[in-house]
């Protein structure tokens, strides 16, 4: 374990915002991407965790991306929030989005966020698991650059497609699920590459339309989506509700703009928060979470099942004692950041 | 072809609202029910056409279901409205909400309709697509009986859980898609039995837990969710939201509570739907789904790809001039009902 270095999770929030901001992120910034990267570090999703801050440092240095821009909000209906990030990254956009989301989705029951111009190389999880901490149950979607074929097609249209929700549950973590509508989200890719393994089939296509389990091969040619056409619709709805819906660009609009300058995309995403007592006549959130954690009973009767992120909130009630391990050279890059 | 009976579409509308109310069902409920059949044979979308009648029908005698109710309506906040069925069917209920939530969405941009104490046997489509014809934004989902194994599981929890999304297209019909989070429908696997054909691999396990390809074995055991643990997510949060969150029963409560005497779901069934113009700075929806315009362009420029629901909107250029034909057998079923 020489090649890898420990880190306690205080440590991974220090070396990140150290390094964003010798970089040249605004301490705002920087404190709001560093929360999402430890959240990921802390959750054991390693591929959103300290591996994304040279994602982060790359893009700002191909300079269309704002290390500083301060986002703002406005009211399209009293039910229906805007927030422009101005081409910054989109965690501080959401952090400062939540508590005015969550009062419109009290007071109307259901409320919207449309966020346009905002680079975003994140999870979709913070942002759903943070409302659904607060009662809320809660959907986010996103586009991203064109890597995915479309249903029938070879070459890639959609991006990777992220849909998240969270569903609040008490005492506990919420149920959360975030799932790509591609096979694999493409972190999954670019780890496999890192680490010289071939990726499964069914991720990719190469550049010629052939299947392959290469994953530069994957990379250069198009993801597939999941579970065929039905995944491909999904990934559809999140390119109309993240792109053309609220004002944004699609994943293949957000390509031919970066035109491979920044490598990550810059868009809309689109968020739903529902204030679940206000669903029902009589407005009992605990009979309501009560009456969902049957369900989940129900389910986790049966051997060989688990409920989406049971993984990374077994992983949380390690990780604050335990500490995480990266990789010695990823260390390195971020020290190197850090010390110049 | 002549085990099989040429009707005209008034002529489907006819034999189902003529068929309907000779069983029992009111005028308006017959009606209702008759356009959604109608519309399906229009549409070529055999298992929800005239095939559905005798469901509707069994469901009828097994004295549960009221033939006349008159839904209720009921605002939970000014952007948020409730519908009780009392425990009729959903068709009269939905057509008599899509103008209210129309309303409501343009009053506050995003609007939720929760319908409990529904019975629903027909597909979610006709719900998107009337209010994407009004300019909006559409989505709906609602649980059934158990019948889909969660993930890592052997047995039925999930109903089949359809979730429909529609996104409005001027001058022509909307981009719609209505699919199952199941692997195919239950229709489907019912069309294969009464055809005596074998399904595919992928779609059902039996009673033993093991793949089956035999119609009957797969639907006395359980139907598997499409692309794997991601499709099982997409169920977990219909279940939660045409559930818990409108007061409704999950699937698996639904079985219970019928305990084998309809054989159709009783339950609720949850609608959001979004004016686009209220989710833009300047409102110009006109402008939007000229956007939209652009990126269903891009994917069809690829040989191979179609939209979702276009086989369905061929069809139509062609049924309501040539009409459909129904097996001889299901026209001598409703001939019966209408002649006693």
């Amino acid at each position: 374990m020489n090649d890898r270095v420990h880190l306690t999770l205080d440590e991974v929030h220090g070396i990140a915002s150290e390094a964003l901001r010798a970089k040249g992120f605004s301490e705002r910034h920087a404190g709001a991407i560093a929360d999402t990267v430890t959240a990921a570090e802390r959750d054991e999703c390693t591929s959103h965790g300290l591996f994304r801050i040279p994602f982060y440092v790359k893009a700002l240095q191909a300079a269309n991306v704002s290390p500083d821009a301060e986002p703002t909000f406005r009211d399209l209906t009293p039910a229906v929030l805007q927030a422009d990030s101005h081409f910054g990254f989109a965690p501080l956009t959401l952090q400062l989005a939540a508590g005015p989301l969550e009062k419109r989705s009290r007071e109307f029951g259901i409320a919207a966020l449309c966020i346009v111009n905002a680079y975003n190389v994140a999870a979709l999880w913070p942002e759903v698991e943070r409302l659904a901490e607060r009662g809320l149950v809660a959907f986010a979607f996103t586009a991203a650059l064109q890597y995915v074929a479309p249903a029938g097609g070879t070459k890639p249209v959609y991006g990777t497609n992220p849909m998240a929700f969270a569903w609040p549950r008490a005492g506990r973590p919420p149920l959360v699920f975030d799932q790509a509508s591609s096979a694999s989200a493409r972190g999954e890719i670019q780890i496999h590459l890192r680490d010289g393994k071939s990726i499964p089939e069914g991720w990719a296509i190469g550049p010629d339309g052939e299947p392959t389990t290469d994953p530069a091969t994957g990379l250069a040619g198009a993801q597939l989506p999941f579970g065929g056409y039905k995944g491909a619709a999904i990934a559809l709805m999140v390119e109309l509700l993240a792109g053309a819906l609220i004002g944004d660009v699609f994943s293949f609009e957000a390509t031919e703009r970066d035109a491979g300058k920044v490598g990550a995309p810059c868009g809309g995403e689109f968020m739903i928060a529902i204030d679940p007592a206000r669903c029902v006549g009589d407005g009992n959130r605990d009979a309501q979470l009560a009456h969902s954690e049957k369900l989940f009973a129900k389910i986790l009767e049966q051997d060989g099942t688990r409920l989406p992120s049971d993984r990374r909130f077994r992983a949380r009630e390690r990780t604050p004692a335990e500490g995480v391990t990266i990789p010695k050279s990823l260390h390195d890059t971020l020290r190197e950041y850090i010390d110049g």
